[in-house]
C-alpha cells in the first residue's frame, strides 16, 4: 500500500481514533513488525501535539518462545514495576493506541492451559488498572494493520505480498479511507449515524430482547434498568471524544448478568489466545453457561470460562445489520475486532459502564448490583445471521420488532 | 546474509558473548528493525537455558521524533519505574546482550545542548545502578548487526543491498565467523591469547605510557598503582567467563586520572550522540583537558565534556596493534565497537574498577582515591597510526619498547 493512504490512516488511528490532545502522553502497543505504521502514528500524535509518545513493543515469536522454553513460574510473574509503570500512565492521564496485526492460530501449539494461566495472572494484577479504558475515563482506540501472515490466513489462495494488499484494501475500506476523501469527516458522520440509532433505541429501555435464526438461536437477553445503548465514538468525563474502535458498525448495550436464558450458536470462529475455535455453542440459564460445545479447540473455550465466574457471564451484547459494510465484504478477517462488526454479538465477561446511566461513576460492587458483569475477560463471539430476527419486549409487553432477516428495521 | 549464518552468529553472541547461564534472565536491548536477529538471540538464550528473555526494544526513528517535538522537562524525565526496573533485572541477577546498529550521524540535525541534557539526566538516575555491569557483577555483551543506513553509511559506493551485505561479511569476519568454523572455539583461542599480552604488559607495572607519532601526539599517561591490564573476556565474581565486546582486540587499562599530560590528536572520527566529530584534538594538563579543538561538531565535544567533572579525565587507555584484523580490513565503520579495535585508543569517563588490584570490591570512593575516574560518560576515540611509538617507563626509569611504527614489539 502506498505511503501517504498510510500516513492518511495513522492519523485517522491517532486524530480521530485515540484524538490525542495538546501536551497529552499517547502510549501506543505495537508489534515491531508494524513499526513502519507506529513511527507515522508517532509522527502524527507529535504534529497534533501531543506532549509525549511512548510506543511498547511487542513481537509474537519471542512471546511464542517464553510459552515453549519458559516455567509456568515465570510466565506468571508481573513484576512491579509493571504496575507502576501503567500507574504512572494514569496519573499521566494518558491515552492509548492498540495497533493490532495478530496471526490468528499463532499461538495453536501452545499447552492452553499455560497460557491461560499467564494471561489469568496478568489480567488479574493488572485488573485495578482496567476501569482507565473500560470506563473511558481516558481515551483509547484499537485499529489494525495487516501482518503478511494474517493476510494470508484471510486470503489463503493470493501470494504473500498480494495477500497483505487485499487486506490494505479491506481494512482501509472498513475505516472509510480512500485516496481522495478526508476520512475524519467521515467519521464524523459516521459517527452521527450511529448515535441516533442508538437514541431511538434507547426510547425503548426494553425488558429484553430476543434472538432467534435457523441455526437453532433461542436465546431472551434482559437489559439492566437504566441501560443505555451507545455506539461508535464515546467522550471521556472530561469531554473529548473519541473512538475505541476502527472500524466500528455497533449500537451495544448491557445485559442483566443474572437474566439471560437460552441457547445461543457462534455464527463465526472465534480466535482466542491464539487458537481458532470453531462451530460453538452455549446455553444460559439465569444468566450463566450451563452448557456448550465446539467442533475445534474446545479446550480454549474451556480454559476462558474457567477464569473466573464472570467468564460464565455476558457482559455485552451488540447489534449489527447483516447489511453493513463489512458484512459486505463477506471475508472473514479471524479478528474480533472486524468480525464482530460483521455480524451481532455477544461478550462473555466485563460489561462496560458507559452502558449504564452513571455507570462510569460507580464502584465495581455498584455496578454488579445493578446487574452488570465484571471479570477480567471481556470474549466477544459473533451469533447474528442472515435470518436473524430480534425482537424487544418492553416492560409493559409490548413486542417491538428489531431486526427482520438479519436487518434493522425498527 | 543466509540466515544459518546468522544463527551462527546468534548462538556465538548468547553463549560466547553473554554467556547466560541455566536459569538465568537475558535482558537483549535491540532495535525492532533488527528484530529477526534479536528473535534468533532469544531463540538460543532459550535452548541454552536462560530462565527468560526479556526484550528492551528501542527505535531511533521514534526517538528521533521525541527530540524534535519534546520539550526539555519532557525529554530529561525518568520514571521511577524505569529505576525500579533496572533494580529488579539486578536483583534477579540478570546479563545483558546489547544489539548495536546505530546509524552515524542519525541525530546531526538535534539541537546538541537539548540531546545532552537529555542523556545527561538519563545517565544520572541511572549511575547507581552502572555497577553492575561496569564493574562485572553480572554479564553483558555488546554485538553488532548492519542496518542498511549504517551500511551505507561505510560503503556510500554500493547499493542499499550490496552494502548491507558487505558490512554483513565484514561483522562476521571481525567477530571470527565463517561457513566452515566452530566460532566459540576460535574465540576461546583468541581470548587465550590477549591474556598472554596482558600477562605481560601487567608484569612491567609500568609508572607511565609515553606516546608519539607524526600527527603531534606526544602524551604521557600515567597508570594507577596496581593496575591490571585486561582483555578478551571478563569474569564475574561468581566466576562466569564473558566477552563484553565482540570483537575485541584490545588490551585496556586505567590510567591515573589526574597524571596525564601533552596532547593528542584523534586519528577517527567519533560518533557522538549521533553527530559525527571529525579531526579533534585534546591538551591535557594534570589530567585534565585544558584544551581541544575539532573540525566539525566541535559543540558535541564541548556537551560532552561539560557532562560532569569526570568527562574531562581520562578513565581507559587501550593498546591495539596497527596491523590488526580488523585494521587490516581498512575500513572505517564510525562505531566505536569496531573502530576502537583498529587503533589504539582514550576513553574520557568513567574508569572500568577491573584494571585496578581489588577495584570491583571497592567503593566508587576508594576507586577514586586509588586514582580511578568516574563520569557517567565514558567515551572513546582512536588516535592510533601507522607510525605509532609507544614507550613504557618503569617506576626505576626504565625505558621499554611498547610499539614502534604502530605495532607491539614488547
Amino acid at each position: 500500500m502506498e505511503e501517504a493512504i498510510i500516513r492518511k490512516y495513522a492519523k485517522l488511528a491517532v486524530c480521530s481514533g485515540a484524538n490525542v490532545q495538546k501536551g497529552q502522553l499517547l502510549v501506543i502497543t505495537a508489534s515491531v513488525h508494524d513499526a513502519a505504521f507506529a513511527e507515522y502514528c508517532a509522527e502524527e500524535a507529535y504534529k497534533a501535539g501531543a506532549g509525549k509518545v511512548a510506543i511498547r513493543w511487542n513481537d509474537d515469536t519471542v512471546t511464542h518462545l517464553a510459552y515453549q522454553y519458559e516455567s509456568q513460574e515465570s510466565l506468571c510473574r508481573v513484576a512491579d514495576w509493571e504496575l507502576a509503570r501503567k500507574q504512572d500512565e494514569i496519573d499521566q492521564k494518558a491515552c492509548y493506541l492498540y495497533i493490532d496485526s495478530e496471526v490468528p492460530g499463532f499461538f495453536k501449539d501452545i499447552d492452553a492451559d499455560k497460557m491461560q494461566k499467564a494471561t489469568m495472572a496478568r489480567r488479574k494484577k493488572m485488573k485495578p488498572y482496567q476501569a482507565y479504558t473500560m470506563n473511558n475515563i481516558g481515551q483509547w482506540s484499537i485499529v489494525a494493520v495487516p501482518s503478511p501472515q494474517w493476510a494470508l490466513k484471510v486470503f489463503p489462495d493470493k501470494s504473500e505480498e498480494q495477500a497483505q494488499e487485499a487486506l490494505w484494501d479491506a481494512i482501509l475500506q472498513s475505516v472509510r479511507i480512500n485516496r481522495t476523501n478526508d476520512p475524519q469527516a467521515e467519521w464524523e458522520r459516521h459517527d452521527r449515524q450511529l448515535a441516533e440509532h442508538c437514541r431511538l433505541l434507547n426510547s425503548y429501555q426494553f425488558d429484553y430482547l430476543h434472538f432467534t435464526n435457523g441455526l437453532g438461536t433461542d436465546l431472551k437477553v434482559h437489559l439492566v434498568k437504566d441501560h443505555i445503548w451507545a455506539g461508535g465514538g464515546s467522550t471521556t468525563p472530561s469531554g473529548v471524544f473519541f473512538n475505541p474502535n476502527m472500524p466500528t458498525e455497533e449500537c451495544f448495550c448491557m445485559p442483566d448478568r443474572d437474566h439471560v436464558d437460552g441457547t445461543v450458536y457462534a455464527s463465526k470462529p472465534l480466535s482466542l489466545s491464539g487458537k481458532v475455535v470453531e462451530n460453538f455453542w452455549f446455553t444460559f440459564k439465569d444468566g450463566r453457561v450451563v452448557d456448550y460445545g465446539a467442533e475445534k479447540e474446545k479446550e480454549a473455550l474451556a480454559n476462558m470460562l474457567s477464569t473466573d465466574e464472570g467468564s460464565k457471564h455476558l457482559g455485552e451484547v451488540a447489534l449489527i445489520s447483516y447489511d453493513s459494510p463489512i458484512s459486505n465484504m463477506n471475508i472473514m478477517f479471524f479478528n474480533t475486532l472486524f468480525d464482530e462488526n460483521a455480524s451481532c454479538h455477544l461478550a462473555l465477561g466485563a460489561c462496560y459502564p458507559e452502558n449504564l446511566e452513571g455507570g462510569p461513576d460507580m464502584t465495581e460492587e455498584e455496578v454488579l448490583a445493578h446487574g452488570g458483569n465484571s471479570s477480567v475477560n471481556h470474549v466477544d463471539f459473533m451469533f447474528g445471521t442472515q435470518d436473524m430476527d430480534v425482537t424487544g419486549v418492553t416492560f409493559d409487553g409490548r413486542r417491538v420488532p428489531i431486526f427482520r432477516a438479519g436487518n434493522f428495521v425498527i
